[in-house]
Parts: C-alpha cells; structure tokens; sequence
C-alpha cells in the first residue's frame, strides 16, 4: 500500500508541477511578457495543459485510486494521506467526464470569443460580440450533459468554482441578501449624505504608492524572500509553491484607492496560499478550497481590515507623512469615511461594499436564464439595462459600461460570479467568529498589529488548503456549513448607519 | 507521409514547447523568483525536464523518423522539413543513448556539486570542492561512455556544445592563437603604455546606465514589443520564441563596463535568436546552431561594434549627454582607448580581448589532461597556477580567484569553455565577410545606422537557426566550414598595434 501510495504521489506531484508552471507562465504573460510573445505563449499553455490533462486523466492513476480506496478508508478522514486520496478521486472523476475533443473546443472557443469581447467593449457593440457568446452557451450546454443530471443545469458550471454548492442553496443566500441590501442602498440615496472623498484624488506618484502600500502589507505577512507585487492592466494573484506568491495590482496616478485597495485585496489571496500546510506542498491539496472562500480573504483584508476604522487610526498618519500635500486638512475619520463612500455606479470592479454585490446578484440571475433558455441571448442587454435600473437606479448609456464590462462570459467562465459575493458573506461568517476568538483584534489594528488575525486565520482556514469540501472546511472555520448572509448583513448595517446617520432603519430580520 | 511529417511535426512542437518553457522558468528564476522560492522551482524544472525527455525519446518518434527517411531524402537537403527529420534523428539518437537514471545522477550531482561550489569558492577552499569535481567528472565519463569510441574522450563532451567539432580541431585552432597572442600581450605589457580609463569609473546612476544602453540597443534591433532587459547577478540571455527575447544585466554604479558592455553581449546572443525564420518557430530548429556561433554573435556585437572607434565617434556625445560630469574634459578617442585596455588579470570574465582567450586556453587544456587522466583531480589548482604565470605572469593568491571562479565544473559542464574562445574567432571570420559584402559599414556605425549589418546576419546566418550542422553554418556565412583564426589574429593585431604603437610587430604567420 505505501509503494502504491507513494507512486500516486509522485505522479500527482509531477503534475501539480506542470500545473503550477502553468500558473507563472499566467503570470509572465501578464506582467512580464512583451506585446508578441503572446501567440506562442497561447501554444506553450495549450501543450503544458494537454500534457498534464493526459497525464492526470490516465487509466493509471484510476487504478491507483481503486486500489488505495480501502487504504484511505483505514486512515482518519482528516489526515494529509486520506484526503489527497479522496480529493484525487473527485477531482480524477470529474475530468475523465469531458472529451478531449469538447475541452480543445471549449479552449478555441474562449480565445476566439475574448478577441472579439475585447474589441466589441472597445466599440460597445453587444451584436459582434454575440455570436462567441452563443457559442460559448452552447458549448457549455454540451459541458453539462458530460455530467450527470442535476437539479439546476446551472449545477455543474458552479460546482467547477464552488464544489458542492447546489444552485438552489446560492438563490437562497442572494434571495435574503438582496431582501436586506436594496432597502440599506435606498436609505443612504434617501440620507442626502455626501460624503467627500476628494482626499483620494489628486497627485499620487506610482513610486510613493508602491512603498506605502508594501508599508501596509508588509505588516500583514507579505514578505520580501517569498513574495512579489508587481503592476498590471487587470490585478491578480498567483503562486508558483506556498513561498513564492506573485501579487499585482494597478496604479492609477491621479486616484489612491485602485493600487492601495487592490493590493490589500490581492494580498489576502496570497496569504491563503501562503498559509497552506508545507505538508501540501507539491501536492493538489496545495492550494485554497474554493474561490469563494479564496475570495473570503481577499475581502476580508481589503475591506474587513483595510475600510476599517482602526485600520485608518494606525495608518492615518503614515499616509500623511507619504503624502503630506494631499493629505493636508484630513484626519482619520475623514479617510475612513472617504474609503466607504456608497455610491451606485455602473462598473462592478468600482463598486462600493453595500453596492457590490448587486451586480453580482443581477449576473447570476441573468446567467440562470441564460442557460435555463428563459432569457434568449439576444436580450440580454435589455436584461442587463432593466435589473440596473431596478438594483441601483442607473440607467446604462451603452453596453460597454453593461453588459460587456466582464471579461468572464468571454472565456466561458459561466458560474464564476456568484463566487464574489458569497467570499463576502463568508468574510463575515469567519471575521465573527475570529472577533471571538481573539478579543482586542481591533485593539491590534490601531498598534498597526495584524499578525495574531493572519496566524488565526492560518490555523482555522489556510493551512487545510484543498483537504476538505468548502462545506467541510467553512465549518471548521466558522462553526457552519452553511453560508449565512446575518453576519454580513449586520456588518453592512452597522457601518453604514453610522457612516450616513441612517436612524430610521429596522434591524435587519436576519438573525 | 504528410500525415506522417505533421504528426512529428506536431509531437515536436509540444515537446519544444515544454523546452522553451523551462527557459522562462530559469529566466524566471534568476530575474523575478523571490528566495524562498526556489525548492520547489528546482522540482518543476526536474519534472517538466523529464516530461520533455520522456516524450521525445518514445520509440514513436524513432518510428516516425525512420519511416520519414526516404522521404527526408527526396527533399532538397536545405528544405525546413528534411531539415527537421535530419536534425530531429541526430537528436533522438543521442538522447537515447543516455538512460534516465545517470540523466537523473548528473542533475542531482550537479545541483550538489553547485551548492558545495558556492561555499568553496566564498572561502578559496578547493578540498571543499574537489569531492564534487571528481564525483561530476566520474559521471561524465560514465556519460562519455553511452557513446561510441571516438578518437578523443573529450570528443564526446565537446559535441553537445559545438556538435560535430572534433578535440584535434580545437587544439590546431587553440595551438595557432596561442602562437600568435603570447608576443601580442608581450609586446603590449613591454610597451610601457598605460591606457587611463578612469572616465569608466565613477559615479553611474543605475537608471541613466539603463537609459543609455538601451538607447544604444535600440539602435542594433532591442524592440519593446518583443524584448526585455532585466538586471541580474550574472547575465544571461534567454527567450520564450523569437518575437520574445529576454537578456539581463548586472549594473555597477561605480563602473560603466559591465553594464553597457554586457548588454551589448546579451543583444548579440538575442538578435540570433530573433533572426530565425518564423518558419522554424515551436521546431527544435528554432535556435541558434552551436554555443560558438551563438558566441560569434555577442562577441561581435559586444567588441567588433561596440569596442570599435566608429561606434564611439557616433555614441560618445550621447554617452556625454548622459553623464557630463563623468565624461568632463573626455573624447571620443579617449574612451575608445580606455573600453580597449590592455590588462592582464585572474578573472576570465572581466578580461579585455587579448588576454581573454589565454584564459580560455588554459582551461581546455586542463580539462583534457582532467579527462584523460594525465592531471589528477587533486593537482588541479598547482597546474592552474602554474599555467596563469606561463600565460599571464600572474602570481594567484587563492583559489577562489584562480581555479574556483568559474561556475562550469560544479554543474558538470565540461567542454562548454572553448565555444567562448572560438566565438571570438568565429565572429572575425564572419565580420570580414560583412565587411566585404556591405563597404561602408564602419562609415555607418558613425551615423549610427546598425541596421544593414544585423539584416545582413539574419540573412546569412540567424534565419538558418539549427537545420545545419555548425560546419555547414559556418561554411554558409564566412565561407569556409573551417574554424580559421586569420581574421581574428589580423583584427587583434591592427587594433592593439595601433592603440599601443607597437612599431616592431612583425606581421602575423597565419594568412
């Protein structure tokens, strides 16, 4: 059994390996690469992909699961050993479902729809982009019946992102999410409060950003041996092992919040990473459960942590002493408040907390219908225009700032979306019970100390990496499987009552 | 057999494509990797590696060649596809013939031999080394003897850095340059001249070094759209396809040198890279043919351009502009005069062009007798000492400046030295074909205007990439496939004769 094991191991290593080559050469691609090295590039990430697929996908490793199963059994479901088995097994199953033919497909199909996305956002011309768009549908309806059948076809694009989370359980969470959200909007519109933010625009020089933001982020775990922040057009973050984090972000010259929040949201991916078992190394367990609770820390670092009021009563006067002219006049407060100004607006990635995940809640319903034929494609801008309209109260002048603002839907990532908002929610599930269990965090964060939340957070979430099912691995940090929207909605309520003087409010009816 | 060719065709491709990203990897590693990252980057490089050797050693392709011989042979012998069969079958049949198991011996014995070299050569302590060296060089000749016996042991070794050159021929070439350099440097040492070449050192803002070299880079064919330029600790060029060229460079603030001179090195070796045929592009023929030729190209562009006088006349006012102060009081003449100095020393790579090949010699000839066996392992620094005297009439304090200054041995690459040397030769042969292909060559150096020789390259040497044999290569650009060291010999002698005012120098005995 211990031959047979340490043969699956090493396999699963080797192409853990090449997948995570895959993820540098991602990153070169978007920080490094110059203008024409892209085509080749598209050939080397195709060839690296099929060349681990195949070797992933061989009769092999099934037969070196089948064999291991009793032997995973005989172990405790929560050792290194047991879960790398299982989550093999899961994982083996899923991509021996899809034909080579149809992922070549599904690959083609998504290059060819993201240079027509690109130029039809750049023209906001919804017709040039809509064939790739039905192509892509349709190629994902074939996706879906590789699989078996489930309640919701929509099912199966969710669980690529959220393993395990049933369409009909996310209607629920956004159904009290938005119960809650569009009166909080409505009573801040209706509070006539404007809040000035006037101190985050100005004159930024992109090299003062850099060092005061690798200031703030230095205190939360980002480190110069085994961590890297470099700009690009579209921040990410990537990794090539849990101590080579590569994270970027964008600097806009004239406007602090792009190169400073991105990079406190950027950092809270690459802490999860960071923070995964050494003993995951090299293995598929080595990288978070899933994209919502990777997108639980993101979050949390950049708005549970980085809009907060201590957050800004530590790093108030670091940022005036970096930025002494623009910060003439402003006091901690003011940037606080400046920081979590609500302001409805058409473009997702500039949305503020309370207005974010509406536009997260408008894609999801709008790809449900998508998919479930409800909604022909070529209404959908439409679609788009009427639930912003009812969401936020905007009205959309053309459908660049609609509904091609995301890159998603072009490279077929149907299913995607949801994620942000449940890592939100979830931030909250897991900030609650870290308030409990470390009492004066937010005392810390005024002292500038952020590592006790950082080790917390390993122990609870980080270090279990890809061992245990999102369910499994939320219950083990916030006490529930189940995603629940009360302490975020609290969360919401709280700040913003007090930011916009809301004294007519009912407490939220989630408990 | 069309179907035949693209199969090959296209498992080629995939295995270059995991090639050419290893290449990126290592750039990767030793321009952007934090520290901490580089465990787990050496297990990528080692299971990409063994991914890339596995698939191309198949028996499927041995198969495919074989049917696609006759066929290879019906086609004209320069064609891009009897090029590859003919190229790919030389490939297969040497890669074959190493078994994995001592492939996977030499790179761990290397990768121990480098980490005990680096400490060796900070404390000038050779016993600490010497276990390493003589477990590399056992491995080698259990490498050597994978092949088939050839006339010399050192043969074998020597034929994967300049395929098909054999040992005799390098010691006729080496034994005529010797000849002719000892009276050079002797003649220049008793002249008495002392070149001042205090305007290189000084005070060089690294971000105006950059500047300046990459303005004149410009001029030689460095395009942002398809280059880089990365600072490193030691230089190197690589690339991921011919329309993304990667080269480094190190930068002393107090001493202009290494910088503009390494660069100009670097952008020799990528303009090779750039110039092949796009035809060739994700073919195993897409680089250049030997490590000699690709050293022909940096040498020249690095000495026969930019240590030239008409370089200097055109780059000496922008050098000026650049750092006034430094280059108060200077001209063009005078730092023409100081890049070209005349300096015996223990340090290859900071060598002048003179003295450069002794140091390059020496090397060859230690390796043979290492080889051989004629000099014991243990008697290698006496006879490194004694050669730098014979040589140079250099006494070396220690070992870290006289025999463990070089990287090579530790990764077990034996035979790599003499490509430098004849580099350095091969770039004169070639120079003086351009010179009588295109006159008024110098005369456009001095406006500048670099252009007519870099196409006059690509067309006569760097399209080619690998579909000939060096000899072939070499026969198709200078001429003649014979390595001779006439122009190199006449070069030399013309330059330091005048810089020095040597009178009495009779003329050179090679024609």
């Amino acid at each position: 059994m211990e031959a047979k094991f340490n043969e699956l191991k090493t396999r699963l290593a080797e192409i853990h390996d090449l997948n995570k080559i895959g993820w540098i050469l991602g990153w070169d691609q978007r920080t490094m690469m110059a203008p024409k090295g892209a085509r080749v590039r598209a050939e080397q990430l195709a060839s690296l992909g099929r060349v681990a697929h195949d070797k992933f996908t061989a009769p092999e490793i099934g037969r070196l699961l089948d064999q291991l199963q009793p032997h995973a059994e005989s172990l405790p479901y929560d050792s290194d050993e047991a879960s790398l088995i299982r989550v093999a097994r899961r994982d083996w199953d899923k991509a021996r479902r899809v034909p080579g033919e149809l992922r070549a497909e599904l690959s083609r199909s998504a290059s060819l729809a993201n240079a027509a996305w690109i130029e039809a956002r750049k023209q906001a011309d919804f017709q040039r982009f809509l064939p790739h768009l039905q192509k892509n549908v349709q190629l994902r309806r074939r996706y879906i019946e590789c699989f078996d059948q489930t309640e919701d076809l929509y099912d199966v694009l969710l669980d690529d992102y959220e393993p395990g989370l049933p369409t009909a359980e996310v209607r629920r969470v956004f159904g009290e999410l938005k119960r809650e959200l569009l009166p909080l909007i409505a009573a801040v519109t209706r509070s006539g409060r404007e809040i000035d933010d006037g101190c985050l625009h100005g004159h930024f020089p992109i090299d003062q950003q850099r060092a005061f933001v690798l200031s703030v982020v230095g205190r939360f775990g980002f480190q110069t041996d085994s961590w890297r922040l470099d700009p690009t057009v579209h921040p990410f973050a990537s990794n090539s092992c849990t101590t080579d984090i590569r994270i970027t972000t964008r600097y806009a010259e004239g406007f602090l919040s792009p190169a400073l929040f991105g990079t406190l949201h950027e950092t809270g991916h690459g802490l999860y990473e960071n923070g995964v078992s050494p003993n995951l190394e090299r293995t598929p367990l080595c990288r978070g459960a899933s994209l919502g609770l990777h997108e639980s820390q993101s979050r949390m670092w950049e708005n549970l942590v980085g809009r907060s009021r201590p957050f800004w009563r530590f790093f108030f006067p670091r940022l005036k002493a970096a930025f002494p002219a623009q910060m003439a006049g402003m006091d901690a407060e003011g940037v606080y408040a400046a920081v979590n100004k609500v302001q409805p607006s058409l473009i997702r990635v500039e949305a503020d907390e309370a207005t974010y995940n509406l536009h997260i809640i408008l894609r999801f319903e709008l790809e449900q219908a998508l998919m479930s034929g409800d909604l022909a494609l070529a209404e959908l801008p439409e679609a788009w225009n009427a639930r912003m309209q009812d969401y936020l109260g905007l009205d959309v002048p053309d459908d660049g700032l609609g509904v091609l603002q995301d890159i998603h839907w072009s490279g077929g990532m149907i299913g995607y979306f949801p994620t942000y908002a449940l890592g939100n929610i979830i931030s909250c599930q897991i900030w609650e019970k870290a308030q409990a269990a470390l009492p004066g965090l937010e005392a810390q964060f005024e002292q500038g100390e952020f590592v006790p939340l950082r080790e917390w957070l390993r122990d609870n979430l980080h270090q279990h990496g890809r061992k245990f099912t999102p369910a499994e691995t939320l219950e083990r940090v916030a006490g529930t499987p189940r995603i629940e929207v009360g302490p975020y909605v609290r969360y919401l309520y709280a700040k913003f009552q007090d930011l916009y003087a809301l004294p007519d409010l009912r407490q939220p009816v989630t408990a």
